[in-house]
């Protein structure tokens, strides 16, 4: 175990940020509230970007890129969106420095060089979006437009923490365009499954799809989808949204086509995005009190190859051994590092790579050589095998398989377990105080109900799942009658 | 040809505009100097982002992130740098909107949130990542560094042009830290050789590689590296480059390390970068009267196929056979696309793919059907034929090398045509008013004289070349001794 390491029961907060720190994940910048996502971390977000903007081209979409700034004229015309995002923007006012005459070497802001109109940096791009579409759009034939960017924004956050809450963190943002309601709404849909499938096949992580209430709605939405999963504190995190847009901004920027009739109608739209938030769900999903678990599919390297030897000759025969492993490996798409590094001990490299969570780590020396044998640890369970080097392959796809789907299945059954019905107010304040984690509970659909729990007990309606059955209750707040049960947590 | 498309002989400065604008690359936006990147000029774009980023990845580079903002203190540090770049940023001074009362639905900067210390949009990001690599680097044991960036950067300039020249564009950057001057040179070097490579091998684009006069040095860099290409109106187009920084951005934010001697010394640096401009770069370089020509390595989709049928049942029929090629070329890499759309007509189809530059266009009808054949019509020399349907996946491979092949030497063979010798001041403006193109002149080394050339003909010098031999002779300009020609064009 990593020398100082706090463990998740005594400071999960502090774990996390170590974590995250010692992995070599990210760290805070020399700019307030904005990170540096470092080298591995990276890595790991450029695996996400792969799988995921694979699944949206396999469904249609294609990239585009739209400006950094939005002028403030465009971003006030979709009224609740601005209310929602206002008290959050940064705003460039002025566009160029000169020389600070008082201070020899420094610059200060030109006074002359004021914009006439300010420029918000992007919370969000539908508006300058929509503002686009209107150029793009005229008939039917013109629609569906299913477009997609990957981008920064920035949102002025006040308290931040590294990947769940920075001014500037990196996202896809999908805006669609459809020429019927129902098109849009089933595309809405569509991203939801893509994000749940996505989550629990790439990051081993179970997520549970709904639609938020009114009040956790985005603003300018008619409905927000979204996909929650669960954290080890108990808390939950909403990992990516998809939002019917209705006509909103179709009418904000005044975007009509003709349809098939021959008549005007304004379009209809979706807007989706998930973030680098995903990584800090990744690492609270399975990491340990040793550090960062990574599930194989998104692993920067799948395995680790470290050579045991004391002498010069005894390296080179081991290496050359590991070397032949490797091309195997990697030619069945298997992602290898070998770390030849004669600056660092075995078992400096052993603690090295547990704690960046590599999955499989493989250690091969002279003795090895002689036997035919090899050693494989895993990560995720830490269990250590000495194994016949034949059929090396085969064993190691099977492993990874392995540990993608116990991963899953750890993180599902911890789920499972944290997963409570409350029929009460009583009962519903005591799970969140002694055990925390999922509570279905009836509610009566009320704004002014949702926003008494939050006050009284930190817990927020998380989604109302799409998949639960309906079920005729009570509200454990009010009383009043409900058709079905919700989903309360405390959240990130 | 495209109706009212003008002629590069006639405008060439229009025919850009409109091959940007008709073939759906990129469009103004709302923002002032800001560009929408479409998505089929976005899809070039993916297409050099990932081939670029591979052959980084094959040199040992790994990606990263860094904030968008830089605190003015941090950006001041290099004071060439800052210097450079004052006149052009972008800066953000206050980090939140409120309802502006006197216009109600309307918003207003909330001078209640203004910044301490204003935040500078990167123009370049050597302030901030230096600041970073600082906390990263102790001893020899940590370098180097080699961590590239895929990112957005704002310079505002006055005067944009679509990929040209953008307030905001994209691009990579690379930011290396080196325990030695050599190896940061050469990695200088080695960088300008992947630009090269990539540039000739993808754009299909010859290039000059050189090093750049003092004048024409970035801000903060002791030597600039670069690759000039010349565009069809006789212009030079700097496409890349790759800074020696020396140890300024070491001494400026106090970056040492101990080496293996265990003393102490600052960082050797470099940094480079390529950007959307290279877009411009590509459509100026193979274009032609009827748009857009694309290499085949850079092609959204290298093939389009397009079915000829009157009768529903003829197309069926076509489309079947069709989708039979598709399936056969996809096999073998190629990107292809079935236009089989019932709201265009074949002829529509025709002058649109012809337009966007779609290296290869395959034509299937009822008849060759019957007769076994296919007609195949290529962008770069607009020839047409009728083609046997046997081997078509070799035919079609074979064709797409031509045609990238062909692309290189047609551009070679007009760059050799617009470069000429000049031994008088009174030839090389002749040769400028008259021809254009590169013209290797002796100069005297000072930067009065290219200043002076500059102001006099708008000619600067883009590059010392690489690999042009030593020779003696008179500076055009001033008739002092020179030992070398450098390379003067007019350029973008």
């Amino acid at each position: 175990m990593a020398k100082d390491f706090p463990k998740r029961s005594e400071d999960y907060s502090q774990w996390y940020n170590e974590i995250v720190n010692r992995a070599d994940l990210a760290e805070h910048s020399a700019v307030r509230g904005c990170m540096v996502i470092k080298p591995y971390g990276y890595a790991i977000w450029e695996k996400m970007q792969a799988q995921l903007d694979k699944m949206f081209k396999e469904t249609g979409h294609t990239n585009a890129y739209f400006p950094l700034f939005v002028p403030k004229s465009l971003f006030e015309a979709e009224e609740k969106n601005a209310e929602g995002f206002a008290k959050e923007c940064a705003v460039v006012t002025h566009y160029r420095l000169k020389n600070d005459e008082d201070n020899p070497g420094k610059l200060k802001v030109d006074e002359n060089a004021k914009l006439e109109e300010e420029l918000i940096v992007r919370p969000t791009s539908e508006a300058i979006i929509w503002k686009t579409y209107k150029g793009w759009i005229q008939s039917y034939r013109d629609l569906p437009i299913l477009v997609n960017q990957w981008a920064n924004v920035v949102r002025w956050e006040m308290r931040t923490r590294l990947f769940l809450r920075t001014a500037e963190f990196l996202w896809q943002e999908g805006h669609t365009a459809h020429a019927t309601k129902k098109e849009a709404i089933d595309e809405t849909k569509m991203i939801l499954d893509i994000y749940a499938d996505f989550a629990q096949r790439f990051m081993a992580m179970p997520v549970i799809k709904g639609v938020k209430s009114e009040t956790e709605r985005f603003a300018g939405a008619l409905d927000t989808y979204c996909i929650e999963a669960l954290m080890q504190d108990g808390k939950a995190l909403q990992a990516g949204t998809s939002h019917f847009l209705g006509q909103n901004f179709a009418k904000a920027f005044d975007v009509k086509f003709t349809n098939k009739e021959g008549k005007q109608d304004y379009v209809w739209a979706s807007s989706w995005g998930v973030s680098t938030r995903l990584m800090g769900a990744l690492i609270m999903t399975h990491s340990d009190d040793n550090g960062l678990v990574l599930p194989p599919n998104l692993a920067p390297f799948q395995v680790v190859l470290i050579p045991i030897y004391r002498k010069e000759e005894e390296f080179e025969k081991v290496v050359e051994k590991l070397k032949e492993i490797k091309t195997q490996l990697e030619a069945k798409g298997i992602s290898v590092k070998l770390d030849d590094r004669d600056t660092h001990k075995p078992g400096w490299k052993f603690a090295e790579y547990e704690f960046k969570g590599v999955p499989l780590r493989i250690a091969l020396g002279p003795r090895d050589l002689e036997s035919g044998t090899i050693e494989i640890a895993r990560r995720d369970t830490l269990e250590k095998h000495s194994l016949d080097q034949s059929d090396i392959v085969t064993k190691v796809e099977h492993l990874l398989e392995n540990i993608q789907s116990n991963l899953y299945n750890k993180a599902a059954d911890y789920r499972e377990e944290m997963t409570h019905k409350a029929d009460t107010y009583d009962e519903f304040k005591n799970i969140l105080e002694e055990k925390g984690g999922f509570i279905y509970a009836h509610w009566d659909g009320t704004s002014e109900t949702e926003e008494q729990i939050k006050q009284e007990t930190k817990a927020t309606i998380r989604c109302i799942p799409l998949d639960s059955k309906l079920e005729e209750g009570k509200c454990i707040y009010s009383g009043k009658l409900s058709k079905q049960r919700v989903i309360f947590a405390k959240a990130y």
